[in-house]
């Protein structure tokens, strides 16, 4: 019997239960094989045909067009931070970056190894919001246009995607919302994700790049980050994470029979509402200090007693929330405070389980 | 029930039954956490434990000298082949590369792209030897002597590492054949691994490397390949592959409790003598090219009717294999023919079906 406990962390995080409960069942042996995906070729006809059905749903769920291959690599979203510079600086010389919390920053400073990094503005810190495009000092000699479609750490989201030139290509970090809601290509060239918050494990990295920007590598890109090394041997190139790709399908069917990325989107606006609106309404008992523009849909990040936040009190709301089997709910390190991860494997009921335990830690003080 | 079935798979491979009816028992919750470890936070108490006790593990059961650091990375062996260069390349211009097979050929290409590789030999295609020592074109300027502890294509494997100047440490690929065997540190500086063969599933790889190593990276080093960065950070900078160090560390307890690397060895030893003596005393039916010296005891590479190889009966003698549960033994699409890949989770029983198989299908020709 698992133990009652409602998974908030900010990734690797909840995985749906019915694809628990499937992957539980063939754990031993994948569909009549006599193995298990753990012990599966990378270059059989089953993985094969497996990641064939990945490839197609991820398209079907998330609308892609058909000018994008789609890679399975490895490495995470921070190594795409190196192979993004690698891969797409061609004979440009820089590249724009909108630093708009932690991990952009961190892409940023990545790709100060590879090329020059224009920052098309001053970041704010601490990170609370985003400039009004028109205010964006963007380059059309750019390679590209690099941005954080959500940023875990500090809860900031795109809504729609930046303005940019129509020889600039956006790139977008969505490894934290990827497929929380509909999602438009349009002026993308590469879009990523890390699969550990809201497509499985961690391991596997979702590279999905517009085919005309292959070949544009530098002649230092190791081979594993080759984009088109990796579209040419159909992401075997080296071994893939063989059990990670399996997961993401399952996660795909799950979304699939759920009704799409649509209804994966009202529930992920119900339930961040939920939350977002017992911060507002607590008389600044609770305070989340993103712009309410670009507040996320998947992690909330707030404070317990004001700007000048009662540790004592975090401290006790922690606690309590472990006491009540609600796990992963302290902030980034880095910031400090509360942060809730409301990934699309969370309920609608267990969003309102957490505003519930806000409400009540309130009442009490 | 699962279906009766032996994985002779060059890997991903088989994984030791006992490890995964504990992996599937724990599978939606680990040791009463509330979560499955496919859901754990790398940065959670009880991650960073398990990530502990796996390097542990590892040092125990490797007797790894205390002036190595033990490192979880992803981007499999591939991904070190540039990962290597771009680390230890210091201020010297070139490595030597040993290139014994398919692997440390691939190795020696891609780190053509960092520095000059230096060949101690030149190759003699069809790889079936290593020359002596003595031949050996070594230059004590080399930043590093690369060799593969066994080339999983050809089965070639070194039963002692090659000889090496004071000031040049040898990088070996274990690959395959980690911990099938003792093995010594001695005069190395990194040994690696892709964990989807002796040591769970694709996605994580183990990066041994020593300590007065690092530091010496090239600042085009993209960070998740930059061993200095992922020692500082505890293998923690990026997510690594949380479900394969889990994986990692059962295979290891099963080592320990089995009896240890020693053990193991004679197991493996029985297993491929075994399979060797059939074809040696088969009169020419059944031929492998390699030199007896240097005959891997993990993977075996044979054809069928001499040098003159029979494609015809090998088809057959595939065909017939999967018919009876076995699978996994097409040799690589470079060198055709069959090739048996006795890892250690591969039981004697296991081998000896498959020689019992191997004189069965000889007597009725």
């Amino acid at each position: 019997m698992k133990s009652k406990v409602i998974n908030y962390g900010a990734g690797p995080a909840k995985i749906p239960e019915e694809v628990m409960a499937k992957a539980r069942d063939e754990f031993l042996e994948y569909a009549g094989t006599g193995v298990s995906v753990l012990e599966m070729s990378h270059r059989s006809v089953d993985f094969t045909s497996m990641k064939m059905e990945t490839e197609k749903l991820l398209r079907e769920q998330m609308s892609i067009p058909d000018e994008f291959d789609v890679l399975f690599m490895q490495g995470g979203g921070s190594g795409q931070f190196a192979a993004i510079p690698l891969n797409l600086k061609g004979n440009k010389s820089s590249a724009d970056y909108a630093v708009t919390g932690a991990w952009s920053a961190k892409a940023a400073s990545e790709a100060t190894k590879y090329l020059t990094v224009n920052e098309v503005f001053k970041p704010t810190k601490p990170y609370v919001t985003i400039p009004e495009y028109s205010t964006w000092q963007r380059s059309d000699e750019a390679a590209y246009l690099y941005y954080c479609h959500n940023e875990t750490v500090h809860g900031i989201e795109f809504h729609n995607p930046p303005e940019t030139f129509a020889n600039v290509p956006l790139v977008a970090d969505v490894s934290s919302d990827i497929l929380s809601g509909p999602f438009s290509f349009k002026n993308h060239g590469v879009v990523f994700a890390g699969t550990q918050k809201n497509l499985g494990m961690a391991g596997l990295t979702i590279l999905i790049v517009r085919k005309d920007l292959l070949g544009k590598e530098s002649q230092m890109t190791p081979s594993v980050m080759n984009y088109n090394v990796m579209a040419m041997n159909k992401s075997n190139y080296n071994t893939p994470c063989v059990y990670g790709i399996y997961l993401t399908k399952l996660i795909l069917e799950w979304i699939r029979d759920l009704g799409g990325v649509h209804t994966l989107y009202e529930r992920n606006m119900a339930k961040s509402s939920y939350i977002y609106n017992i911060i507002d309404s607590s008389n600044g008992f609770y305070t989340c200090p993103v712009d309410k523009k670009y507040r996320s849909i998947m992690n909330i990040p707030f404070r317990i007693g004001g700007t000048a936040a009662n540790e004592e009190l975090e401290k006790k709301f922690l606690v309590g929330a472990i006491d009540r089997g609600m796990i992963g709910l302290k902030g980034h390190r880095s910031v400090g405070g509360i942060r809730a991860s409301l990934y699309n494997a969370i309920t609608i009921k267990e969003a309102t389980q957490l505003g519930d335990y806000m409400l009540e830690f309130m009442e009490e003080r």
